[in-house]
């Protein structure tokens, strides 16, 4: 059988939150380097992998799929049984890791997104970071994160006493936010989260990257 | 058995969504009326439901659950087998439907709500519309139905040959943005757009409400 192919980018967040998954559940796989910066991921090749244009895809025999968190989900089903168990162990706690992969993709990820390519990317680009967006998306961060530690004080992750995709789901823009923008401290100024955190952020696959 | 108990707002689109999906589903459910202008989401009665004080959440026996787009996955999933199948039928169409779900999450919704808000919420509100921002946004959503355009010139619904959880997200969202905001044109522009909304906005189950 043809080995998974990942066309990504290893610094891109989306591209990142794949490998992880592919770690955690031990599948083989293949990087295409998609070159970012010469803008590869808008000429009609990768085009035809993905029409929105942005990494990353998979190929995965005749299915070719894009979405990071549907790339995840998909392997985590897929895989079911091999390497760790990211879906939970029954209907309602594969409902509460949905529901918390929900919460990042709709309230955590679009504030950290921002702060990351404002403080990250567009000093990079020799551009100027706006402080004032970056302001009000520490704000709304911070909400969530507030939330987050009411949760982790009642449950070990965010969807129950087990790790899963919800966890898995928040794992590279949070690196960033650390240590490439230098807010480590929305994290380590609450107790549960930074416990949480130190956690999921050491484990044993991740050494490898 | 208890009914499943939707806490929620008749006009919210995130709660439009869970009672369109329960209707699919041939599922009795109880609606359990939030009211939004009086600011009973804010409220702890309601945020012991959901800290993130936003409509819908759903009680199904011991199970509290939010996210509308984690809902509707845990009842297509519960009622595999009764009423409407959303989720196609094996892994490689279940991983379609998620990643147009996500597409629906990450790229139509955030700029068609802006719109929806914009120029249907903000004037009840005795506001005024920014028609900068829904300028800008108008341009986003019609960088995605250029995608849908073309994916669905060949395949009859997003996720493939089948209506799934994908086609259903943009129900609500949709039909404000045709009858509420004036903005049926982005739909009716788009010959192969325009047959999928005809098909999925005029479903049986549709009729009820």
């Amino acid at each position: 059988m043809a080995m998974i192919k990942v066309h990504g980018h290893h610094l891109s967040t989306a591209t990142r939150l794949v490998l992880c998954c592919l770690e955690e559940k031990q599948v083989d796989y293949e990087l295409a380097f998609v070159d970012l910066s010469a803008g590869d991921h808008k000429q009609p090749q990768y085009l035809a992998l993905n029409p929105f244009g942005v990494v990353p895809s998979i190929q995965d025999g005749d299915l070719t799929l894009f979405e990071s968190r549907a790339v995840i989900k998909y392997l985590a089903t897929k895989y079911r049984g091999q390497g760790t168990e990211l879906l939970g162990n029954n209907v309602s706690e594969q409902a509460l890791v949905d529901q918390w992969c929900e919460v990042e993709g709709q309230s955590f990820n679009p504030p950290a997104s921002t702060i990351l390519f404002q403080t990250f990317v567009v000093p990079i680009k020799g551009g100027r970071t706006d402080e004032a967006v970056v302001k009000m998306n520490v704000e709304k961060v911070v909400k969530v994160l507030d939330i987050y530690e009411e949760r982790l004080s009642k449950s070990k992750y965010l969807a129950g006493d087990f790790f899963s995709l919800a966890d898995l789901q928040h794992l590279p823009c949070t690196e960033y936010l650390i240590n490439g923008c230098g807010k480590g401290d929305v994290i380590s100024s609450r107790k549960h989260v930074k416990a949480w955190w130190k956690d999921i952020s050491s484990r044993p696959v991740e050494e490898s990257h």
